[in-house]
């Protein structure tokens, strides 16, 4: 009911303020019986946590995840697994500059005006590092989605940074290299391309200032039938789960906002003999439902509310007061993004993959 | 679970198909004490219905709502509100022709692979039909929310066709004017820009095709607290919302897509001494909240599946066929899916109203 | 969250007041393909129904149910099954005599307190007539779970009368012939007792009286798995299921009350070789999880409330008044009972069967 | 789904095996604003932990709860609490010998069934120590609840040991001082009885065996309109929680099995012209929703399955093995009962509490 849940059958479950002791979560309804690989989900927490590169915050974060129950001799029980990510960042420092500012386009002014009260320490509970626990979960569904029964080949969800402002790679997802993604730091699968985008993130930053972009995700080897069709259409719960990313505005999958110029004559996908359709306009969901081609969408991100310029803004007195992001903000959040965007992803194919298996008879 | 019900306290569970005897539903959670206006809630079925203009499909749906329980002397009593649309367009008619084939960018396939049965007449259960049920909760929710202790003066929705295929009125909402939308028969509020839609369609229904479009939705005096933070933003319940309307292949809100090429020092929203935003590129939201500003989204709607030209197309054991729509189609979805946007906005809105009265003491 | 939905995946919604037009409800979750017997569904209809011997009501309600979707050629399709049971006996009475007052141990005083607006025909909602569809749901749920993959033999489900006022039948579920329920009025497998209980009822009846009893349930050929450990116990969910029921005041399940003054030394089920249990006192749930073991549990209803006779009371404004039963009501109401218990169990059965398939890999 | 969360809006969700590293909750949908008592939420966990008295086992677990989020400045701020205990006892001991046995009426052979894997040390998570988690939220709901808004003076909830083994209190509850509960190990509100209950207990452990009880539990000020009445009644949603705890066989409310037996005229409770009533058979509810009137129940508890005595078992090949307690166990569980008892109860009443904000306008 608060929101802080999500899926039906494995549902994360997720606590914690960037300021206080720790943020985690409870994932249940995880199978019993998957043997965890834990380098993997770690890699995984490497690929979200900040410092990375030089091109996003240098905030230090150890991320490390603490497994506190539902896993036994390696593998899942199928009781709630309980995890832990101490904030060792936490500093005892004076917050009191920000205490009774509303910093423009955050949301210190609506967390205070909903619930009365707010931890004004960082972000509190609206702060990115949320995402960590997401992208602990979104590891473990993986680990599920990969084993042989989830997929004919297992299902593979690959995101990518696609533009950065205005620059854009101005290519189909069939068309680039994947083992390009995280050989750079802006993760976009074209060399060329992302070092430009690379370069004008770091004038950005030298601004003060911050960027927004898009990410595209495709999902391959998906099997046919995940969806739930009516209210619970399977690109519905994907829109929703990448609008609960902070700062995404859009969702758009197959064709999107270019599909509105379509007449339906070029826009249907005409079937194959097996199944499969010549084009994929509908992003590899028809009805609702998954159809078995790829399925691709895009997220856009707006640029990061926090920069390093003086804003004008009020106290929560109504007072006229100045914001100034102080610290170690990412100048564009879109390189960072995609470990979450793939987090989400897959936490919604494993709620409708074992959601699948009681259709029918 | 099974994707037929939408909201958490103010819930709607829908059944039926189009060649049903009924479909219909049960609104949950509407609380005690409303009074009903039976008129308004036609009304609002009249503006969805088909065969409202040359520009829609011609079907026959009278669409006459009739409510079994949940109402006593013209008020909600708090118990659950049953309601039927009885089926009259239903005619013994002669499936055979469609029963073993896919419609290409139809339900049909993944339906009959998820489920191994599909009720083939008339789109079965994917039909667009279901939405009136939609709308009958929507106008009650309506009604709620412009119940006095909704909102400051009534939370007001208003939704309009902001482009047909490339035909798009480059305004922003706050440019037009509302009391134009319902003068014409493309819900375009620009006489002008609306006339333009309507031949476009109707030549586009000449060639037996379809076209896709957009709509824009706007919500005024929203009540600044609603929507829950991490995982039921209320963007991202918007976002599922539109999602789960037929043909929708894109939602964003606010400074949406375009959002993305802007710097932070360009998007941040710079406060008011009264709270109020000087710019409004949030889109009324922040954090996943309202904060009081107008809330606009945009949604991008395919051409509709069904044409009237022959297509190639394969049966149920994967033989080549052949498929053309005959009967009375939409050559364009978009004027009837705005009192539909409307529907789900509302319902989005009622439900998150209702939650935000226990969120603090 | 309103109350008006029973079963997770395996869902029954339900609508209706007494004297309204029709009483109904949706089934959603139910498995595609399941072959529906509609004689066997109206068999259980006619179980329930008032009128069938001279011990119930005498009302005549012909509790026809109406399937409006979800079924194609027999079969479920996945989609969800409306239906609806028209209120046949509905009469334009004068209700103005029980308007204002509030009938003791009746619903009337709390749903006037809560919604502050009350349907007064009939019970309204809190009429028992709503159980009619707990009967269409549970008959359907009885067919999915006597499909052959559902139980090594198929769950059987047998309630009875076993207990009514102080005549109660001293015997062990296990030494009653359940095919003898069925020959008398009272539902008790026991000629001798079932006679005497009928004279007993008939005896109450005379002097517009009412009285109590208990209905024993047992659940045979049980998978071993069902049940959610911890907050969603096989019997944690069986004993809500009961209490769900109208005038139900108590529930047991396996050595029960009893099982409080023994020993752990003699409640403890010792195992044999092949898993199953010498002794039964857990009554076929060990850590609540079904365990293979018979599951038996009884339930108690207390006298219904309305009586032949004058009894003071008050109306809705405080003063003293006077009710008086009319009408046609049941002198006691365990036989009737019986089939309600068993559709209740088996949609806590139904759907935790559907759950278990997800539980592991 | 998977039972590891109770509630709708005041809602938890717990983690943990009485072995691993920490058991732990999230308590999500408490309001925010509220001012937590710390010492209060201890007070509640010192009545719970084990090593208590010389009557309950002497297991040493210093059950101190940590709170990870949701807190500011010792007021709740309407984002989810998480919480730990670290399982400070948990050692590292051999526990092979247990590995591969089904103790007798414990869940170990249902957990092996279920998941197919199981955490054998200690119960894993069929452990009672689970229940330290509900306590800690019970004790943040009895704070809400006893906040001034809630009810008229605050809703009370007092529980309390009618019977161990076949000595009973056969008092009711309305003649008892409930100030007398926590002045005996026992928590009997009946110094004399108290004495001879624990005389018994202490006796049964002598013989290395265990003996069951009765816990009887009352809630006293409660507002009238709790409950959601059909499949959610307050009675319905109590009889749950209580068969949620370990080792519960029934539950009754007002006249309970008693109530089978009387008649109609008898049991009715009457009206007074205030609304309150001369008797309470209905134990404070009629048709699912409380009236303002005391709520009374009784708990029925089986001895403890763990005894010090051989019993013969199989293991888990189903070979003749032999099990026997070992350690630090409970002779009679009902004693430490009566704080798990109130606690779920209060998890019930703040939830409807909160849901009942939303039932009319």
């Amino acid at each position: 009911m608060a929101g802080n849940s999500f899926g039906k059958i494995f549902k994360l479950t997720t606590f914690g303020e960037s300021h206080g002791a720790a943020i985690g979560g409870i994932i249940d309804g995880c199978p019993a019986g998957l043997s965890l690989d834990f380098k993997a989900i770690n890699a995984e927490m490497q690929r979200r946590k900040p410092g990375q590169s030089s091109i996003v915050t240098q905030r230090k974060e150890e991320d490390e995840v603490k497994f506190l129950s539902g896993i036994f001799e390696g593998k899942t029980t199928g009781t709630p697994i309980g995890f832990l990510i101490e904030n060792t960042d936490q500093k005892s420092k004076d917050y009191s500059h920000i205490k009774d500012i509303y910093r423009p386009s955050h949301a210190d002014y609506t967390y205070d005006k909903k619930y009365g009260i707010r931890d004004y320490r960082g972000g509190g509970r609206s702060s990115a590092r949320e995402t960590a626990c997401w992208v602990v979960a979104g590891a473990i569904a993986k680990q599920l989605l990969q084993n042989p029964p989830a997929g004919r080949t297992g299902i593979k969800i690959t995101a990518y940074v696609s533009s950065v402002g205005e620059m854009e790679l101005k290519k189909n997802y069939s068309e680039v290299d994947f083992s390009e993604i995280e050989k750079n730091p802006v993760r976009c699968p074209d060399a060329k391309m992302a070092s430009k985008m690379e370069d004008y993130i770091k004038s950005i930053r030298k601004e003060g200032d911050t960027v927004g972009g898009t990410v595209t995700c495709v999902i391959q080897n998906v099997p046919i039938g995940l969806g739930e069709p009516v209210f619970d259409k399977l690109h519905a719960e994907l829109g929703k789960a990448m609008l609960s990313i902070n700062a995404v505005k859009g969702f758009e999958y197959g064709s999107g906002f270019a599909g509105t110029i379509m007449k339906g004559s070029e826009h249907n996908d005409i079937f194959k003999e097996d199944g499969s359709t010549k084009t994929n306009h509908s992003g590899g969901i028809q009805g609702g439902i998954s159809n078995g081609e790829d399925i691709y969408f895009k997220v856009a991100f707006k640029p990061v509310a926090t920069i390093m310029q003086k804003q004008e803004t009020i106290d929560s007195k109504g007072n006229k007061a100045e914001a100034e992001g102080k610290g170690r903000h990412d100048p564009c959040v879109v390189p960072r993004a995609v470990p979450i965007v793939e987090a989400m992803t897959v936490l919604v194919l494993a709620d409708f993959w074992l959601l699948n298996k009681v259709t029918k008879l």
